[in-house]
Formats: structure tokens, sequence, C-alpha cells
């Protein structure tokens, strides 16, 4: 695709100025970009489209296979992103890409994480090479990026409740495109693809589920589907797979013969040991599989067979992650005899000292070189330390242990500590029954993704009372993962519910003491904070005990001029603000309000003092601290005179992967800003 | 229960003022309650608390049900409330409370509207006279009505959640106290339950799930699962059932066994046609069931029985909606030969016509002799007289079809219509896809249920920028349904959205335009309207057509005093208002902001005129319309010199149930209320 027919899709694509800002972006020149050395990539270097698969033989798409996890792996040992989803995904991309034209045929990503090798054939492989950067392409499917990227996602499950939309919008209209779901094994679990699932009865046409299944090994913890899927492939040798692959080619479908006899057919010659299909046949939906997800020649062959049933289906796909990259890649006989592997970010080595540690426990190694912690790590550290003395103290996540910085925690208590997939809303509905009981549970979900409980955060926590703590991490903007994955909206979905306090620690000192203050409390609590390293914290407050509704004074002169307050680390910003301000001879103070819910009374006192008030914070400005802080202050008319006040959040816009650094930039709430407006309100005075 | 206990049971439960001061509201004095003629329920009136029923004989506890039931409907014929649920679980739930204690046991309700023989044997069956009266119970399991309730609820979905938290909770503790979940067939196909059940594993102890499966008819829109739960009931005679209760007493538990051999033992016997048990076995859920659930003797057998097995079990019941009140309910040989039936709130007769209306349907024939039409009928009439011009329009409700008043589109454009069931969540996903696919979808959910779906509104539509529909009903109070049902969020979650309009219509001309405004537009769009009948609309604006972010105005006067702004119908309050002032000699002009996103800058402008302006909402004053106003007057930092304003909004609190006038005098947002602000800010100038 050339500049000029990107540019006509952005057109039409959005009516929305910002996006169309975002998307119309020059994509970078390519001399300026990191030089790849193509002539290492021969089948790769000429795929510019889908289209210039379709001359290649089945041996080609193989090559290109390997030269794309190769593309893949030199890129994100550079860049950083998901490696091992993607890895394990090309063949299946490719047979998708070679069977079916996504040009008009939808393909819709489930999380899209793993959407890499999709994005290197569908004209984007120079961008590739800036993966994840601002001048490169989003590690997730982007529509402002390629007419071949439908929905721009990142959260789990709506896959399929969006392929069904998509497929009745199509019947409407009397169309035939080609639709395909693509969903992992850990998002199938998901509420949002149950109820999905239940409803793909609506759907009376083609729509072809891929289940991506590559969980290599079972957790006790990651529920009954998981369970479920590693017995079916505990059941299945790599012979019997090729067995069922031959027997869904030879019986699917066959002319004047149902989908139901076909289905009954396959069965009749597979004699499975374990009945695969019986779960999805209790939900009446086709089952074909498990077969081979990298065997690339099989694959062209299903999909083309599958493509023409006119009614929903489900293609289970057992795939590697990591395939291609460690021996264990090389030895498929039996893939349930491969256990989970390490990937490293700098080549093909293990880490020098051979043990298992996960991306993310690594990148915080790597980083901590350079800064001493991050939030996360000191929230992961102090849990772990108060729970050592209060056994009231339970952990639950949703599949973001590392993330969320839960590992010292599962490793000390580890019947004390609850994972249950990607089930946000289950994940809180669990937590209000421990609090019930007399527990105090902790749950730790980014931001984005505890949008998913809201409603549970209503009813069963915050209209019974119970004494649950949120640890709300990826608070604020998130860096490289982009707009589906900042936590611009937290403090004002859960400053509307009753019996909430809301809170956010400045440094590290103040987590500690956040914690503290969280378990003192039988009511429920909101702790958040961003994806930050603490790098030299200037707040003396630290050691303070929280109290309820009491800011603290983070910088305090003898006759200032204004006064900034802020909630969260971004008090950070304003000490450094205060810093440049006071080059000027202009002096502020700082407060940093550890409260957003209740507000504390003191700063609406402030705001009658008649000094410039700047309140700042890590969030969208619409509903956020600082509106908090303007409804208090009006809560009794007339009662309060007001002065000049500005509320410095992020604008109503999506902001696009980058550094986070950039994007507070971006959003208006760095030093800069909070300096820049300063000056300009003590100019207008 | 007494007066005393009573309370010290509300003052140990709660440290929340609010609620407390809710909570201790007395009693109601019986002599002045309806009048209720306890000799002719002999058995009942001698039933004070669940321990009493352990006195009673196999045919007393029959007698008892027949006469709850009888009492059910007596009452509800009255109040109005839930009543085919309710006459469904009165065996079950007798002889749930015979078989357990509930005082130290837990018993966990889904939704919660079938409690009423719960309610009625747990001490409060004087105060359920007035069943949803301000005097009376509630229609929902509260726990500041009766330590036999432990959850306040009413969405669906959350039971076998907050079980398992339960379950951990008592496991961490080393308590042994049972745990009983109930759910219905229409709440286990809810995401969050799919998430709980995919979770049950965690537990490693006792937790009985049952699942009260009364679905009559099966409807082709209900999704997989109650297809699958119908063909169990299509496959099964009565005498089935009654071999499969006799084979579970027979076989589970043996001492020496396990519960998996139990069950391949019961298996072996019953030789069933379909394996019911398909579904819940995919999920490592052992199955028991499907029995009668209105055997009462077998009932307390099997409780009995699966009260002593040490792990999660799910046992399916067949129940009757309307079980003992239509001649159908007494032909009980085979289950699958009952058609749906009609139940009146009359007493036991089918409406004079014959014709079958739902509850909801008749309860607004019989309001409509009085009053004109609510916002909800409008809507209904409306939109489809849109769309039989606009092909391009589908409706989607997650189980709601007659409570949204999509009937008439649901009649006219059957294939055009779609009910998902009780999943919030994948209606919006499938709105997303169908918008996508270049249909207009309208997405029809109450405001309280669609907390649900608050993520897919940010990812699958906000950020995709499609032009999906919500249509919310049930925004603001909503009267006898309570805390659970009130919509007083949804402003604040969605005007924090990118891309959405926000649009609320004041009467019935101004509903017409809105959808017209909404069917119009490239983008997402909220239109929000309350539970109300439209009385006598006094405002002139409605026929005007809707132009983005331009409010109207309802009443001006020559030289005002103050200016009122209203969002969505209680601008009909502030009209109100405006005439008892101007019977003071004080004149108000009414803004009808039809906009909260984006806000009319015009009323930024009048703010900067320095008369006192009041904003008023239907809607918890926290992140809602009036903060908006404050958050764009402050934008400009030193722009807009602030004058008083009074925001109007319920404050951060659950306001009981109870008649939806009273709960707007309690939230401080009616007429009177706004006439007071107005009197107060004058004065204070």
């Amino acid at each position: 695709m050339d500049q000029k027919q990107r540019i006509q899709n952005i057109e039409k694509s959005t009516e929305d100025k910002e996006l169309k800002k975002e998307a119309l972006r020059p994509i970078p020149d390519i001399s300026r970009e990191p030089v790849c050395a193509w002539e290492n990539y021969p089948v790769l270097s000429g795929i510019n489209c889908p289209a210039d698969l379709k001359n290649l033989t089945v041996a080609q798409l193989k090559q290109l296979s390997d030269e794309i996890r190769q593309f893949i792996l030199d890129t994100v040992s550079r860049t950083g992103g998901h490696l091992a989803s993607n890895l394990g995904v090309v063949e299946m991309t490719l047979a998708l890409h070679y069977v079916f034209d996504f040009a008009e045929d939808k393909l819709l990503w489930d999380v899209g994480h793993q959407c890499y090798a999709h994005k290197i054939i569908t004209g984007r492989k120079e961008a590739f090479l800036n993966l994840r950067k601002a001048d490169g392409v989003s590690g997730f499917p982007n529509p402002l990026e390629s007419p071949y990227d439908l929905f721009r996602v990142g959260h789990a499950g709506t896959s399929i409740g969006t392929a069904i939309g998509m497929a009745l919008g199509q019947s409407r209209q009397s169309k035939q495109d080609k639709i395909v779901a693509l969903v992992g094994d850990a998002s199938i679990v998901n509420g949002a693809s149950f109820e999905a699932l239940n409803n793909l009865g609506l759907v009376k046409r083609q729509l072809l589920i891929v289940l991506n299944d590559n969980s290599m090994a079972i957790d006790a913890t990651q529920g009954a589907v998981a369970k479920y899927l590693s017995r079916i492939r505990l059941s299945q040798t790599y012979e019997d797979i090729r067995r069922t692959t031959n027997d869904i080619l030879e019986h699917t479908p066959v002319i004047g013969h149902t989908i139901e006899e076909a289905i009954a057919r396959i069965k009749k010659s597979i004699r499975m040991a374990l009945p695969a299909s019986q779960l999805f046949e209790s939900l009446n939906i086709p089952y074909f599989g498990p077969v081979d997800g990298h065997d690339i020649a099989s694959l062209i062959q299903i999909f083309s067979t599958l493509k023409k049933i006119e009614h929903p289906a489900i293609l289970h796909l057992f795939t590697k992650k990591g395939m291609g990259f460690l021996p264990a890649g090389h030895e498929p006989s039996k893939y349930h005899s491969t256990g989970p592997f390490e990937i490293t970010e700098d080549g093909q080595q293990k880490t020098e000292d051979g043990a298992k540690r996960s991306p993310a426990q690594r990148d915080r190694e790597k980083k901590a070189e350079d800064h001493p912690q991050s939030f996360t790590d000191i929230f992961g550290s102090e849990l772990a330390s108060i729970a050592e003395k209060d056994k009231r103290i339970v952990a639950i996540t949703g599949a973001m242990c590392d993330g969320t910085g839960l590992m010292e925690f599962r490793e000390r208590f580890p019947e004390r500590f609850y994972d249950v997939g990607i089930a946000e809303s289950a994940a809180v509905e669990i937590a209000a029954g421990l609090a019930k009981s007399g527990m105090r549970p902790v749950v730790c979900i980014y931001s984005t993704f505890l949008q998913r409980s809201f409603d549970q955060i209503f009813q069963e926590v915050s209209l019974q009372n119970l004494p649950v703590v949120f640890c709300v991490d990826r608070a604020g903007v998130v860096g490289a993962d982009g707009p589906t994955h900042h936590g611009l909206m937290d403090i004002g979905y859960m400053r509307m519910m009753p019996n909430f306090a809301l809170i956010a620690p400045a440094d590290a000192g103040e987590m500690k003491a956040a914690l503290e203050f969280a378990f003192s409390q039988d009511s429920p609590i909101c702790i958040r904070y961003p994806k930050e390293f603490i790098i030299d914290s200037q707040i003396n407050a630290g050691c303070e005990p929280f109290v309820s509704g009491k800011s603290v004074v983070a910088r305090e002169s003898i006759n200032s001029d204004a006064i900034v307050v802020g909630y969260g680390s971004i008090v950070n910003e304003a000490i450094k603000a205060a810093g440049k301000l006071a080059e000027d001879g202009i002096e502020i103070d700082v407060i940093n309000a550890r409260f957003a819910a209740p507000v504390d009374e003191k700063i609406i006192r402030i705001l009658e003092s008649g000094k410039p008030v700047i309140t700042v914070e890590d969030h969208g400005s619409a509903c956020g601290f600082g509106s908090a802080i303007l409804e208090e202050a009006y809560k009794h008319s007339g009662g309060i005179k007001p002065r000049n006040i500005s509320i410095l959040g992020a604008t109503k816009r999506f902001f696009r992967h980058d550094s986070r650094a950039k994007q507070l930039m971006d959003a208006g709430i760095n030093a800069d800003k909070i300096a820049e407006t300063v000056r300009q309100m003590l100019k207008n005075r």
C-alpha cells in the first residue's frame, strides 16, 4: 500500500480529527530505520501484501515461516514486545492469508498481541522494524495502520462477539465475505467469549472460529476449560492429530450431506479416547480438531475446506509458544511432552544463569541496573511483608501475577494466592466472597482491565461495603502498549461508588503507607499507581501514615505564588516544575493529595485563599481528581468563592503507543506543562 | 427476630452511617399493615424462623408450600413484584432451609428476585405484606433486613463467584459452614457465571450449586446453553427424573468411595438418552440431576446427601415457573409438554381477553388509563417508525425486550432483532460488529445493567468510533426495585469515552428528535431516559431537531433572577419549580441541556453572565452533567470568571426501594429542591 492509498484509507475510516492526525503521521523514512539485512530474508523480502503469498509453493511458505520467525526474533530482541505467542502463530497466519482474501474477508483478532506475522505480510514489514516505537507499528491490530486490521483491540474475549456482529451485518446486507475469529486458549475462558459462544446460534452463515491452543503447561489455577483442553492434548499423539487432519479433509463437507453428518463421520473414524468435541457440542458448535497448527500444507487444505461451511464452526489448533526458537521446537512428535521453556530477548540463548524467569521479571532485573524499583516492585515486596503479619490477607489476580508484582507473594503464600485467569469479573466476585467471610482480599488488576469488573465493583463490593483492597497497576498512560492499555478512567469510575476510598501513593515510602492504611480500613479502597520506575523520590512525606481524607505537603515555600495539588506519582512532576519555576523566582507549594475520595477539605480551603491552584493527575481530565475538587468546592452553593483553578489531566482522546514520557507530554500532564500553566495563571491575574 | 436483635445485627453489619440510617428505620407497626387473614394460613402463621420448619412433617411442608404460594400471590397481586419465578422455588427454598441451617451456613442468591419464600420464612412475613413499599421488605435479598441475606444483589451471574470466595475464606479459616449458591438457567449463561464455573476448581471443600432450571419455553434467541438444557428436559420423562432422584440417593456418597465413583455408578444405572452431565463434565464439575424441584420429600433427601460431599457439585432442578397457579401446574407428568402460561396480577384468572401479555405490557396498559405514555413506550414506537425507513437499523437487547419497549420492533422486524440473553458484554460486542459492517445497531439495556458492558463500550465502540446507538432505559432512580437497579452512574462512565455524544430527551417529542439525531450521526451516541410516565409535557422545544452540542430554552422570562439547566426529563421538575417560584415573584429561565457531551458552550457563557445557575440531573452528582459543566468552565484557566453555581444531583449513597417521587426527593433533585436552591442562592448574593 503506497502512501497515497494509505491516506485515502485513513480519510475514509474516521471522522475523528485526533485519530486522523495520529494516523496521518508519515510512515517513517526507511532510510532512517534500523538497517535490515533483507538479503537474509529472500522470501520475506518479496512479500509486500497477502496476494504475494499465493504465488508461493508449500516449501517456500515453510521457508517464509522460518524467515518471519527470525525477523520477529530479531526485531523483538531490539524493541521488546510479545515474542512467544507470535512465534507460535506464523503458519496459522500464513495459511489463513493464503486461503482467505482479507482485503474483503474479515479477520478478527482476540487480544491481538499475536498479530506480528499478520502485520509483516500486510505491507508493514519496514514499519515493523520499529515495533511499538513512536515511528513504528503498534503491537496490536490497528485499522489506522492498515485496512487488514478491523478492530483496535488489546483486551481479551471480544473477537467472537464482534465476529457474530459482523456476520449478522453481512447477512442483513446479503454479503458473502468470509469471517474468521481467532481466539486463544487463555481468552476463550473469558466471560465475554463465553457469552458470545452461547449466542453463536444467531449466525446462520459461515463464521469460522480458530482456537489457537498453545498451553504448554497447565497450571492448577488456570481453570476448568484449561484442564479440559489439557486432557485433550494429553490424549492425543502426533499421529492422532495427523489422522484427525486427514479425516476432516476426507469427510468435510460432502455435497448432499449436512455438517452434522460430516462431523458424525469424522468422529466415527477417529475414535478418540476423549471426546474432544464434548464442550463445544454441548454448546451446539460444530467442532473440528485438534489439528497441528504448524503443518502449513494441512492448514491450507483445512481452511479451504472449512471456508465452505455455511454455518459457524470451531477449529481447534495445537500450536507451540515459541515455535522454532528452542530445541524443544524441533521435537514436535508429542505435543504434551514439551514443558515450558524460556525465551530471552537477546537472541537465541538461554539466560546466563539458566534460571527460568519471565520476560517481565527479566525486564525488571535489567532496568534495576539503572533504576531502583518500580511501583509494581515496591507493591509486591510491601504486600508480602504486610501479609506475613496479617494472615487475613489473600491476593487475587486475573492472569497478571507477574505484571502486578505478586510473584513474591505467591512464592511465600501459595495457599493465599488465587489466579483466576482472564476473568476480571470473577476475580472481584471471589474477592467479595472472601471479604464477606472475614478475609482481606487484595485484587491486583491493571486499570484498563479492571474496567471489566466495573459492575462487580459496584454491586459486590461498594453496595455491600466490603473491605476489598484494589491495587490498580498501570494507572495512567502506559507507554508502548498504547490506547487499549492506558488507565485513564479508573478515578472516574471508582469515585462514583459509595463507601470507597481512593488513594494514590507518590513514591515508594508512600506505597507502604498506603497499603498499611488500606488494611486498617473496614471498607473498600482503591490504590492506583503507574507503570513507572521510581527514579529519585524527593517527597518527604513518605513516612507519614495515611489519614483518611488528608493530604500532605510535598514542598512548601514561605510565600508561594501558586499551589499545585497532585494526585499520585505525578506529584514528582510538580516538584520538578517547582524547581524550574524557582529558577525564575516563582515559588510554588506542592500538595500531595493522597486521596481522591474523600478529598481533603484543606484543599478546598486553599481554593478560598485566592492563590492560583493547579490540580494535576495521570488520568483523563473528565471525571478525575480535579473534577472531584471542583465538585467539592461547589457542593455548598455560594459558600465558597471560587478562584482561578486549572485542572491538568489528559484530554479526552486516545494516546498512541510511544514512550510514557512522550505520552505525558502529549496529554499535558508533565513538569513543563505544570510550569507553563503556573506562569500563564500568574500572568492572567 | 425481635427489634432489639435486629438493631444489634445492623449495628454490627456496617460502619456506613447512611446505610445504618436506612436500615434502622423502624419496622412498620403491623396493626397499620394490610390486614392479613392469618387463619387462612394455619401452617405459615406458625413459622417465624427457619428452625420452625424442622418440626413439620412432609405433609405439613407440602401444605406450607401451598400456603406460601397463596401468600405470595395475594401479596404480589396488591404490591406488584416478581411472581412466576417465586412460585416456582417454594419447595426448593423450604427444603434448603429444612436441611441447612442458614444462620450459620451460607445461602447465596443470584439476581435474587426469587427470594420471596425465603423472606417469608426468615422472620419477615409481616413486612412482606408491604413488599417493595417503603415500609415493607425489598424485592431482593438485603442483609440490612435479615442476617439470612448475605449479599444485596439484583444483577445476574454473581452467586457462584461470591460463593467461591466465601468457600475459600472458610477454608483459610478452617470453618465448616456449608455453602449453597442458587443460580437460574437465565443467569448461568452470563459471562460472570461462566468465569466463576471455570474457577470452581479453586475450591477444595463443600460448595453446592443449585441450578434452578425453569425454562418452560425455549426461544431461538436464548442461546446454546438454553438449548442444551432444553434438550435435557425434552429427553426426560417424569419417570426418568424420579429414577435419577432415587439413583442419586442410592449411590451418593458411599463410605470409601469417591464422588467420581458415585457419579459413575449413578450414570451407569440411569442410562440417559442424552448425557445431561456433558457440559458440566467438560468443566470438571460433578453434576447431579436432573431432579424434580417440586418433590419436597426427595429434595430434602438429596440436599441432605449432597451436603456431605466435600467437593463442589452442581444439582440440576427442574422447576415450573408459576407452579401451583394454573391448571397446567397440576399436570406435571411430563415436564417438557407444558407450554408457557400466563400469570395475572389480579388473582388466579386469565386476562379478560385471554391474550398472552407479559406483566410489563399489562403494567403499561393499566397505567395508560391515567397517563399517556412512558419514555419506554415512546422510544419503542418511534424506533419502529424510524426503522421502517432506515433499513440499517437493528436492535439488540440482553433479555430486556419487553422492559426496553422493543416488542413492536421485534414484531415488525423479527429478522432485525437480537436478544442475547443476560449477556450485556456480548450485546455490545455484537453491536460493534454490526456497526462495523455498515448497520446501525441500537443497544437497549437498562442503565444499571449496562455497567456490565463498560469495557466493551470503551474498546469495541469508543476506540473504534463506531456508530452504535445506546438507548439507556431506567436511567436515574427507578423506584421499587431499589439500590441494585438505580441508574445513577451512566453519565459519568460514558462521558469519559472519546467520540461519544451523550443526549437526553426531556419529553415525548424530544425522544423522537433525539433518535432522529442519533441515526444521523456517524459516531457512537448514548440516549438516556428514566422509568417514567410522561404526564404532561410543558416543554415546547420538543419539535426542534437536535443539533450537536446545542441546548434549547425550555422556559424564558424577560428578566430572570436565575437560570436552571436541566439534563433530561428532570427539566420538567425545573419547570414545576419555575411555576412555584413565579408565585413569589421570582423568575427563572429553564434551559433544556439536551447534551452532556459535548456540553453547550452557551451554558458556559451563561455562567459568565453572573446570574445564579443551577444544574439538575437524575444522576449522581459525582461525575455527572453538572460536573461536566464545571470542567468545561475551567478548561481555560483564568479565562472564565466563575459565578455562583449549584450542582443538583444524587448524593453518593444508596437509595432504598420506594416510589420514584420519594427517591427524587431523597436525592434532592425534584422541583421543591430546585426552588429551595434558587431561593437560597438569591438570598446569599
